[in-house]
């Protein structure tokens, strides 16, 4: 808390404005006078949105950054778990299409010996939330309070919530301001937020897994290096041992997208099947996350670990038992068809022959959003049961008329334009395209 | 009125913040959107305080301020004078300090045929606000309704009033908000609030005053003349008669500051002495207003109609009328001491000898509002009684210990602060500046 400062040298909101409206250079006071005082309710929503405008397009130095990632990070509480032995570690990824990570290296990592206090969003704009994905769990309840969070992640090493008023509630409030101002697509914001919240988590470490490509927030590479490189600097700054991976986002990851048809693929995973790309970044993920947390001397061997967790089935158990504690069917891990299902299917085909060269993933999400998946305001009700499912990759040949996507819908209301959507976000060529690039493009700060 | 749109084409507010954040060109249906919603009241503060500072940096393009000016004058009441023979013309300024002539060309234009139906503001910063300026006159009422104001207008040629809730209740509205959020100095959005209440008043021509200097919030000369032209355009594409004199404020127009002082002042120039800046300027603009209202065939002709208006008395008579027909105390036209009078006086003098080269005419307006002679917000009071009196120009000589201000006062409070403002305000070289400019540097759109 600011104190009250003396009238005749008071701050004005307006003056902090006018100076990043002329590409001026906030101090660390000024930036508490604006977020605490917005937080407190004394600065209105008016002028917080001129001034995070000024911010998105003048932009912040690395002081002004490092300045409001802590003013807003000691806006609520900061958890601690020193009762809990061992290191917390947790992952974050920027978000993008059928990016279901989370459900599957969560329980890797706590069955692996690390304590996960995993605090995650909700869906928002075309990309999918962790909550909204545990949700399609019958019972699930992803809003303990921070005395169940603790008891849930002492007995069973993971804990899956959303952000309570307690955690970084500055970031709350602005967050959702900037959601209705155009302007959430700002690095030095999109850090400030994501920093804030994760470092209040009380962890030692923390994997970031920044998404780029067409399915991503960030498209261009350069933009998520630099996103990426901006997060770790803060989290180094602030005492965590910090590493992003720039992984692609071009196409879905997995062949599944939807709540349940998520919750029903990591299952796959954790029983030792499913899609090779969402295996593969679940494990390189959680081996950061072993060797971060000082479980293993090196990432390779945090990748044998985590290979173990799934192989012998410690993993599975470990989720059955982090669903149970947070008032969830477990039977679903066994019985996967207990999820929510949606009543109609549908085929989306090709048009032409050829090999499929790119997709326009963000407009996937788009459509599952279309079709009840996702949400526009944050008030808007999810249907966890409609889903996409793809059956070709980019680099894949199809031919004219050959399935591309079938649709899991509960509705005809929106069908047609999501199949237009989903259709149209293909570019087949004539020849198939160069060589792949590997999903893990990068990795900054190790 | 914007009619309901359909709902799967809507537009929403977040996506035209988010075009003209990414620099992009708002259709004329786009800027109807946000502003009529805006003024309805379907769409909140903080959605306009991010639209407005989004303009303000990205800028806006000539259609997109037509677009403005004409949704924001639709917003309201179209003033129609049609029942009142001959041409109606008003004069508008940018404001700086001590600029009066608002209160000495009225009567001067009325006296000489035409009508002036003058819809005025109020001072804010550091300028003067010919409405506060008329309230010093005892009793007199700047809020008539429109019909009380037709039926002024219709008796005796003009009317004084403020902007009602009929006239251009965008502007108002969005006025108040850029206030708050530092998005006031904007060409676009200053030409687009102008133009709009001025063409509400239902008038053939209008003659602009636009400041330039460091009294004016236009500091840059280059800057007025864009502010100029593109409210001469926005004029003429509307079919009015427009032209802008752009005029110097480096340093007070006339001798006085101050609500009482100004209307003291203005008085005197009407009996045929006073200061021979304001005097001129007044004659200039009056014989504008008599040219571009079909009075005189030239200006010239229009600047001797003016002379004579003031030389016959019958200006003088015209302001008797109009105050009396406005509720105030004629007698202060013949007895000037009728008017609030400051309790005490105190000189600010010169602490160096030389010329007096150059002013920050801003800190003398800043002073005067200090003292109570202005507001910081609009909620706040007036002091009439305060003001400035000032003893010398740019370009004349002083002594050490000579008297440069005047300062009339009522409470020791900020009497400090004022006069360090005032002393500190004036720049004393060793030898005389050059030449001094005349007054009116340019004129815009002849």
């Amino acid at each position: 808390m600011l104190p009250s400062p003396s009238p005749s040298i008071r701050m004005r909101a307006v003056d902090l404005i006018r100076k990043k409206r002329d590409s001026g250079e906030l101090s660390r006071e000024e930036i508490e006078f604006l977020v605490s005082g917005y937080t407190r309710g004394e600065i209105p929503d008016y002028q917080m949105a001129a001034w995070l405008m000024a911010v998105w397009i003048r932009g912040m130095n690395r002081s002004e950054l490092a300045a409001l990632t802590e003013v807003m990070l000691c806006s609520g509480e900061v958890l601690n778990h020193a009762e809990i032995p061992g290191k917390k570690v947790d992952k974050h990824s920027t978000g993008g299409v059928g990016d279901k990570t989370s459900l599957v290296l969560a329980p890797i990592v706590a069955a692996g010996g690390l304590t996960v206090p995993m605090i995650s969003g909700r869906g928002l704009g075309h990309t999918g939330g962790t909550l909204d994905k545990l949700e399609a769990i019958p019972g699930f309840n992803v809003n303990l309070s921070l005395e169940q969070f603790r008891r849930v992640l002492h007995e069973c090493g993971m804990g899956l919530i959303g952000q309570t008023a307690e955690i970084a509630p500055a970031d709350k409030k602005i967050y959702a301001l900037r959601d209705a101002t155009s302007t959430v697509e700002n690095i030095g914001l999109i850090c400030a937020s994501i920093m804030s919240k994760k470092l209040a988590e009380g962890i030692d470490a923390l994997v970031l897994d920044v998404k780029t490509g067409s399915g991503a927030f960030m498209k261009k590479e350069e933009e998520s290096i630099r996103l990426a490189e901006v997060m770790v600097e803060t989290g180094k700054r602030m005492g965590k041992k910090v590493v992003a991976l720039i992984t692609g986002m071009d196409e879905p990851l997995g062949w599944m997208a939807g709540h349940s048809n998520e919750v029903w693929e990591s299952l796959e995973v954790l029983k030792g099947r499913g899609p090779a790309d969402l295996r593969d970044l679940s494990l390189d993920l959680s081996a950061w996350m072993f060797f971060l947390g000082e479980r293993t001397k090196d990432v390779e061997e945090g990748r044998r670990l985590a290979e173990t967790m799934v192989a012998t089935g410690q993993a599975l158990g470990k989720l059955r038992q982090g669903i149970r504690l947070q008032g969830g069917d477990e039977r679903v891990v066994d019985e996967p068809e207990r999820l929510p299902q949606a009543r109609f299917r549908a085929d989306v085909t090709s048009a032409a022959a050829g090999y499929i060269t790119a997709t326009n993933c963000e407009q996937f999400g788009t459509a599952l959003a279309t079709l009840g998946g996702g949400r526009e305001k944050k008030e808007d009700k999810i249907d966890h049961a409609v889903g996409l499912e793809f059956h070709k990759r980019i680099g894949e040949r199809v031919e004219n008329g050959e399935r591309l996507v079938t649709v899991h819908y509960n509705s005809d209301a929106k069908l047609a334009e999501a199949k237009a959507l989903i259709a149209s976000s293909y570019t087949i060529g004539e020849s198939a395209p160069a060589e792949k690039r590997p999903l893990v493009r990068r990795i900054i700060g190790a």
